[in-house]
């Protein structure tokens, strides 16, 4: 059962309040049960939201933990007035933690625009991460060397090591252009990089894994295959590994990382212009 | 010219500290250098960091901005010191100001634990994430049949509406399956949703785009094709609203939205069960 109630208040989509309050809530080894209100544009949206925060501190006899990103002054006023009258509530106002001191810091105020993701849709950087998602979905799993040396990166591997999912987060969170390419038994054989990666060796990043762990994965896909047995996995992780030190592309293993922190690490180690890392 | 350099500092990734950030940053009209430093996660790299942040504050001869998402007690007072000792900076500790409170609030002590997408690559949540993204892929642009009826959400819309991006953000940020339909001539002639979308209602959510936009976008893709003329964008813009009124589905215009934006209503109008929304 979980131990608190918890809010996601915004005038926008309320992801920032929600990622952010996400990773404060994981220092606690404690349930909590999340209610998302996004878009609280207006007053009468927010005694909405208030009726709905008091009827769960009455009925949970706990105060609610209410995390903010209120840019809207009429609705943070309402929202915050309610939460310190009883039935009280905790609220955790995040923009208000940060926003005031650096309106100091840089001599400037705030310009409350409502949402980061709002009114973006036809921006050049918000056109460009749709083309870049759109260009990772092309180049996936090399189905086509079409400009692929317009790629800001290319991850190489063996099937199932995890390059399909980076690729679209790097393409999703940072606008990259990400192809991404099998190793296959027929490059061990030839024990080369497939030819049309040859000149893009400095956009190269090669993912790995532990063979047991792949054969589990490929044994959900296609089980008692060839291509699932731990024979099979260990030799192509091998061939893999052997060729990626042999052409000296940097690489890492993803059997214990998550999608973020692999691709916190490419970013790391290739540094696109684009982003200007 | 950027008016002042910018650090996030974590002792994982760093993307929530960008992420809040960002948010944070977008109320000041002003151009900030980011400088991402991640894995920040023992006094050397903590003392490696200072040494970036003073020289910067040196040649610049402004206080750089310092977000801090850091769980170390060692890291962040390494990084506190430094900030508040000559040539200073603005430290903005992310989890100093909202873990404290936190603490006194359940009663319990935070457990340090650094990252929040760290060592999770196992756990049964990140399976499913991976799943989604890859079902997700599987049923991208009505590719398959297969299955469908486990999707949590079925996107239908005229061809470049919006389905693929949105369908791929609800899978990697929420570990949603994603089905996503386009509405193709032949759907407008029978006046009628593809026969296999018919038992699903409950879980369509169709997207709509002004017709003008849509030509836009068609056209870099098949320049001056009948495909992407203003005339035809017209009309199938105009047949896939008239069945999606017909057949009662929720829908929005993509417009002028962005993926968040859109992937946030969505969630709101059909709470997949998966999410407990």
């Amino acid at each position: 059962m979980p131990n608190r109630t918890v809010f996601f208040i915004s005038d926008g989509t309320g992801i920032t309040a929600e990622t952010f309050g996400n990773a404060v809530l994981a220092q606690f080894e404690a349930q909590f049960r999340h209610v998302r209100l996004p878009f609280v544009d207006n007053a009468e949206k927010a005694h909405q939201a208030v009726r709905q925060i008091r009827h769960t501190a009455e009925i949970e006899g706990k105060r609610p933990i209410v995390f903010t990103t209120l840019v809207n002054e009429e609705v943070r006023a309402i929202i915050g007035g309610a939460c310190s009258d009883s039935p009280q509530s905790m609220m955790l106002d995040m923009f208000g933690a940060f926003v005031h001191p650096l309106e100091q810091e840089l001599g400037l105020t705030s310009n409350h625009r409502i949402g980061r993701f709002s009114d973006i849709s036809k921006s050049q950087a918000y056109n460009d991460r749709i083309e870049a998602i759109n260009y990772s979905l092309e180049h996936d799993d090399g189905q086509s060397n079409n400009n692929l040396s317009s790629a800001d990166v290319i991850l190489v591997g063996v099937s199932r090591s995890g390059k399909t999912p980076t690729s679209l987060y790097l393409a999703m969170q940072y606008g990259l252009k990400v192809g991404n390419y099998p190793l296959i038994p027929e490059d061990f054989d030839r024990q080369q990089l497939p030819p049309a990666l040859t000149p893009l060796k400095k956009k190269l990043f090669g993912l790995t894994i532990d063979p047991t762990r792949l054969a589990q994965i490929r044994n959900e896909r296609r089980p008692n295959s060839k291509y699932a047995s731990l024979e099979n996995c260990r030799y192509e992780v091998s061939a893999a590994e052997a060729m990626m030190r042999r052409t000296g592309i940097r690489w890492l293993s993803t059997t214990t990382k998550s999608i973020e922190e692999i691709a916190t690490t490419i970013l790391q180690e290739i540094k696109p212009e684009r982003l200007a890392y």
